[in-house]
């Protein structure tokens, strides 16, 4: 079913995940309910794009962790690219794109305080705004900029190195005279990465022998490592990590679940290791940081985008019914490029 | 036997230790040599004091860590403060008292370039160079200022409280408006925390239901975390730490040793809290920032130490012969303050 103008439909949680075990598209409901309507000082949001996310993974768990799960019943978190349709806000009037976090629904009423940003005028690719100029963006540059403080000629490596914050923060490396490396899983990626994004060099860890060739590929060690999968990788990662790396943590996709790759404490070695070294070790949560830094990102990533310098590839989706199995997907690596869903024109 | 203006009484290494083991006396033989001669442009350096330091231990190993180890035959490593006997240096002459690392041995040839600071005229505690205004408390200055970055009303913990480190980083935080909590090995280190260091609490590591009590000595959590020891107080620590919690590791005294507490990897679960608490987690060489930072710290803490609003505690040994016994002793928290060794007058 498409869009209409007067359902709202929903995608409601209905069971929680377990921290060790993957959602299935079963944990959500579709549901069908009325448009709402916005009060004084109120918009209707409709929406157009729905970003999909590994952070949301997180919000599944019964638990709490470092933002609110969603609770049972209640709409599945997402961020979204959305049209004013109504507005009785003095700020904004219909027609205008803004970029919100409405959820994995048709509509909501704002009252603005959920508006992260209203999109130019005219912008060639409105989703760009979920994926290289969005959250996965900033995280992309507020993990390089901030935590890595890259200099040219350092090594940079990323896992997941064509996904939505991967693919981003290879091509700023880039930029600033890094040797940049990733790391995806097969041949298809890595060569887009190589190919396309101007990375130096991209390994599949699905190899064998993805160890050595990581070794290969970094020959000079690991400056910077962005941290966005956790598990073996890792593994491969440390003992190339140089003096005065840096490791800006924004995900751990693998989860680290379980007890360890082979009943090793791996905790002692690797605090020596960061002693010895002097390492930095720096977990970030990006929405903390919009305050402070989002207009300096756009400001430098925003021409970037525009004129096509940064290379930006979506794995688009169609209808808000393929948020679920897409969700999922996203969770196994199913996906190439940032994944976004095409709910409504 | 004491100094001599004839003989250089030095400890050389005549065993390493290995990784896993603790040191004994029987790592180093004393020997007696002539009294080097210094050349055009150099002087000849007498040893007054001796620092012995937790840092010295990874330097007894085979394998060079961060820094080389100490191969067999060589003079054993060691911060000094030294009494210029000769000189043929134009920034030196005959009298002046310098800090540097002369070693465990009397007499040393100096061409400057290892000479850490000149000590001011008439300083009123020459050994002081060598804990609250030298490596350790310049140790604590750097992690509390630089990666630390306390604000008045968090939480500070440190282990190691009465130690070179822990009693200078304890007042310093406290002087910036921090709740200090101490962990120490006994009841009278403990005592010594709070009664005359000032230390808001201070928790004995040894007590069976130590967690507890370092968790109702934290009421609000713990914001900073001076790393210094490793090991099981680490663990207590963990759950404890406030999002964007600070974690400077300087030492790990236990060594992390061996294959955890109980077969467990905890490497997964503390990446995740890093992530999820948006820890930061630094290590640091106190050798790097000397260049930088050294000047800095000795203008905040030279009139803390010289008007006595830093309560400085020194655990003083008597001759050269009593350094390695004294090193090993250190290493298993038997000292209570700084150890050093008075050499000669």
């Amino acid at each position: 079913m498409p869009q209409t103008a007067t359902t709202n439909r929903r995608y409601v949680l209905v069971q929680h995940t377990q921290p060790d075990q993957e959602p299935t598209p079963a944990v959500w409901k579709l549901e069908n309910a009325p448009v709402p309507k916005p009060g004084p000082n109120q918009m209707l949001l409709r929406t157009l794009w729905l970003s999909l996310d590994p952070y949301m993974r997180v919000r599944l768990n019964e638990d709490d962790s470092y933002m609110p799960s969603v609770k049972k019943g209640e709409v599945m978190v997402g961020g979204t690219v959305s049209r004013v349709e109504v507005s009785n806000h003095p700020d904004y009037k219909a027609g205008d794109l803004v970029h919100s976090y409405a959820g994995w629904q048709d509509y909501i009423v704002s009252d603005g305080s959920d508006i992260i940003v209203k999109l130019p005028d005219g912008f060639r690719e409105q989703s760009w705004y979920l994926g290289a100029l969005g959250m996965p963006g900033f995280t992309a540059w507020h993990a390089l900029v901030n935590i890595g403080k890259p200099k040219s000629g350092e090594t940079f490596v990323t896992a997941a190195a064509t996904g939505a914050v991967g693919q981003v923060i290879g091509q700023l490396a880039k930029l600033r005279g890094c040797r940049v490396v990733g790391i995806a899983g097969g041949k298809s990626k890595c060569d887009y990465a190589v190919k396309e994004l101007g990375f130096d060099a991209c390994v599949d860890h699905r190899a064998s022998d993805f160890p050595a060739q990581l070794k290969a590929a970094c020959p000079k060690g690991i400056d910077i490592y962005m941290e966005n999968v956790g598990g073996p990788v890792f593994d491969a990662v440390e003992p190339l990590l140089n003096l005065f790396a840096r490791i800006p943590i924004c995900g751990l996709i693998s989860h680290y679940s379980g007890g360890g790759l082979d009943g090793r404490d791996r905790l002692p070695g690797f605090m020596a290791n960061t002693l010895f070294k002097r390492f930095t070790i720096q977990g970030f949560i990006i929405f903390d940081a919009y305050p402070e830094f989002y207009g300096t990102f756009l400001k430098e990533a925003t021409p970037l985008a525009e004129s096509g310098q940064m290379r930006i590839r979506e794995h688009r989706l169609e209808g808000l019914e393929s948020a679920p199995a897409g969700l999922c997907d996203l969770l196994h690596g199913g996906n190439f490029g940032k994944v976004v869903v095409k709910v409504a024109d």
